[in-house]
């Protein structure tokens, strides 16, 4: 897998390449210290200076000399895998950087500007009607986007292919009709039995000892804390200051007790994937996480299918009692198992839990796709809205704020592309995750023991190592065998869900 | 004082200046980081990251168009005072970073990392020979660089004016032949007293309550935090991260009350003094600290000149007793201000006291004057060492660990102009601080009040509102009324050391 300089002209690209990765990582600290640390007055000062790096690396990410050297390097036939590979992914990124015209992107960026601000003020008015003019352009300006790149057929594909490369709206729209089908009467049923227990999650737990409970928890996952660091910030991420740099953030709840254990283990996953992207592919374009979906497959896989295992209370328990002997006196193994996978409808989609998230989702993607395609008005958005809730969850909103308003991405210019890979993330941390048991027998008695070494092993040699070497859909085959396929995700639902709540 | 963009050609002066300033911010984040929270296995990539921006700056601060254009707009007579100096700065600046050939700028980088490289060898092993050779030549290579600034006479006024722009080796020489005079007799007197007692600094103080304490004078100071912070570092220090992001550092040992406390008191000066430069200022060559010794200045007011005054601890000792009340159960606020005065000799400059600190600094730049005079062969200079020793401290090290190897500097390419402004900074201190009592009668009854409002709103409007519109020179004559001069600071030391110890 090792890149072979074979001459001053390759060499002088991989000096573009880790320009290009440095200002990046640059603009990950400004953005990561403005989240944790920055002093309030600081506030306008750092967005100058965030504007400014954005600036000198788009420059450089520009460069029309830049692009003469891909293409050159491109058409020469003594390249390996490795170099046809990193330049497929620097060419297809200098293109998404340099195509739109200045006065597009202009034009775009001040419209995405105006309508945020409608936003803001049109969402706690309730007043979707006010937005409609904004969504009319924001469409229209996403399919004049997605006409610079005619080679998507689909307008649907491009946007897709931007975060999850290669994949399309065929495919996506296939796994989760699929999904759909079977997950709504997994939460029927599931919704129908009698809530567990769940008084005991909202005692009073001192953030200092459950901050430490879950940094415990990922070290023994595996997450390297000499390349990476927890903070609190007032929405957790994980960040990529450079390729041994990479930090999580989380909040913490006193009164609640899985607020900051599973966005701790959610952002480990995240950061577990880059830590274990192989050394010789950093500073490279192949030098990180190759998608949304294989991403979210990651923190969904440590947070979820490891994380709310009856395996992993098994091991953690035990241990968790020992941090909080009063608050959890008269609380068992297993209340604790039901309660952490306690399953609601509900109409917003960032409050929703593992099984109905996926349902808002689709919906969204659904829309998207009716929208894109001209075959759903922006003016009958919001109606759309409901008979899709209607239907996927069973619920109504009394109003568009908890409605059609509910999320920023359409109103921040984002129609197409940005709901998709949390839900391609569900469908492949199971696919994934079946693969690892298969190599690797008796997994889950591993975890049992807190023993995270063969699943961890097998996840960084099939899926992380690999960087961007593969596409997301050659990766998958690769690491499981098989396509993309929703199948381990819904056995994997239907089994848990099955036995938890029958 | 605002600076009223007269053309086109001035604005876009601006923006080249406000670059400047963001990626130099920029740089102190990457550092700042460096030194509080980046992970141990994150240090290779931040080192090339701030080479990179480091790259970038020098790129833009030595543009020939941006010099040309300094020089066109220089030489208009319709500029305004402000805009007069704040050209004047910044083709200083131009001069300072292009005059040296490229070749000679390799060479004596070159040299310094070999220099530095020896010294951690030498120093250990107590090799002084060893070091002959290479500071000789850092010597030739410093007379060399000098000589690229044929307006300076003496070398040793070239190297003085980087940091303190406008002050000579001649006027420094006689404040420091003043101040050595009369701080030898003071010293052996204070020595030859009975000592203070000092056994309570040693108990144990939690680090977190030091901490406390430490911020909350410092926010009676004025130190804002909106504008700042404090971390935890090694070496504690102040760096600008943005015109209204002046943070401090600190470090706290548990078995010693006064590590934090005093780093803390120390550092605000310094931000402090950034904090008020004018908000016009901001983003241009004028928004800045005036020169090192101006700016120790401040952060010795607020740490001696204040921090360890009667009144200070009239203000604090209460207070402290209510943080720590078992361990000051039996000290008096009378022990504790004497405390905190004690005056030892020391060999080590990094360890002496307010007063014994100015010999140790005399010492190294009559020696670094006489090297660069050509009077003082460099393998005299461990001898000269111990004689200056004996004669400013009445001490001699029994080995060169404890003399001429002691301090990185020299060995660090850095022969002239690093360590004046340390005993400037004293002289200064004094000169500024009177200057404010004689604006303010009964200044002293605020200090022990806590109240700090007269103190801070004098320095702030005539030491730190002006940023870099004056010379040091001519800064300290508009706010004190006359030149720089010892006497304030002689009339100090002599009172409180006079009392304390007579």
């Amino acid at each position: 897998m090792t890149q072979t300089p074979t001459d001053a002209a390759w060499t002088e690209l991989q000096t573009r390449f880790q320009e290009l990765a440095d200002l990046g990582g640059t603009l990950a600290l400004l953005g990561w210290d403005q989240s944790t640390y920055l002093p309030a007055g600081a506030a306008g000062g750092r967005a100058r200076q965030q504007a400014l790096l954005a600036r000198l690396r788009h420059e450089r990410a520009t460069d029309a000399a830049y692009g003469r050297r891909l293409d050159e390097l491109a058409g020469r036939d003594d390249l390996s895998p490795v170099q046809a590979r990193t330049l497929a992914v620097a060419r297809k990124e200098f293109g998404e950087a340099t195509r739109f015209p200045a006065r597009f992107v202009a034009e775009f960026s001040q419209h995405v500007g105006e309508s945020y601000a409608a936003w803001t003020g049109a969402r706690p008015a309730n007043d979707f009607a006010r937005m409609v003019p904004y969504l009319e352009k924001t469409l229209d300006l996403s399919l004049q986007a997605a006409s610079y790149f005619p080679e998507f057929a689909d307008p649907l594909d491009y946007f897709i292919d931007q975060s999850d490369e290669g994949m399309t709206a065929a495919q996506v729209g296939e796994i989760f009709s699929a999904l759909r089908a079977a997950l709504v009467p997994v939460v029927e049923a599931v919704t129908a039995a009698e809530p567990p227990r769940t008084d005991f999650l909202h005692r009073r737990y001192p953030g200092q000892e459950q901050l430490k409970f879950g940094e415990a928890v990922i070290r023994d996952y595996g997450y390297d804390f000499t390349r990476g660091r927890q903070d609190l910030t007032h929405h957790p991420f994980m960040t990529r200051l450079g390729g041994h740099d990479l930090r999580i953030t989380t909040r913490v709840k006193e009164n609640d007790l899985t607020e900051a254990l599973y966005s701790t283990l959610h952002e480990s996953g995240h950061a577990m994937y880059e830590q274990g992207v192989a050394e010789e592919l950093l500073g490279t374009p192949l030098g990180g996480g190759v998608s949304a979906g294989v991403h979210e497959s990651q923190s969904r896989l440590w947070e979820n299918l490891v994380g709310r295992s009856r395996a992993f209370w098994a091991a953690y328990f035990g241990k968790l009692r020992d941090t909080f002997p009063e608050q959890l006196a008269d609380v068992t193994e297993g209340e604790m198992y039901r309660a952490v996978n306690t399953v609601a409808r509900s109409l917003i989609r960032t409050d929703a839990d593992e099984l109905t998230y996926n349902l808002h989702v689709i919906t969204r993607f659904e829309l998207e796709r009716e929208l894109l395609g001209g075959r759903l008005a922006v003016r009958d958005l919001a109606d759309a809205w409901h008979a899709a809730y209607e239907q996927n969850l069973g619920l109504r909103a009394e109003n568009d704020v908890n409605g059609v308003l509910q999320d920023v991405h359409w109103y921040f210019g984002n129609i197409g592309g940005a709901f998709q890979g949390y839900t391609l993330g569900n469908v492949l941390s199971a696919q994934f995750y079946a693969a690892a048991e298969r190599a690797n027998p008796g997994l889950e008695a591993d975890l049992a023991r807190a023993d995270f070494g063969r699943l961890h092993g097998w996840l960084r040699e099939n899926v992380y190592a690999p960087g961007r070497l593969y596409t997301p859909n050659e990766l998958v085959e690769r690491a499981t065998g098989e396509p993309l396929t929703v199948e381990p995700y819904l056995k994997y639902l239907r089994e848990k869900y099955g036995a938890l709540f029958s």
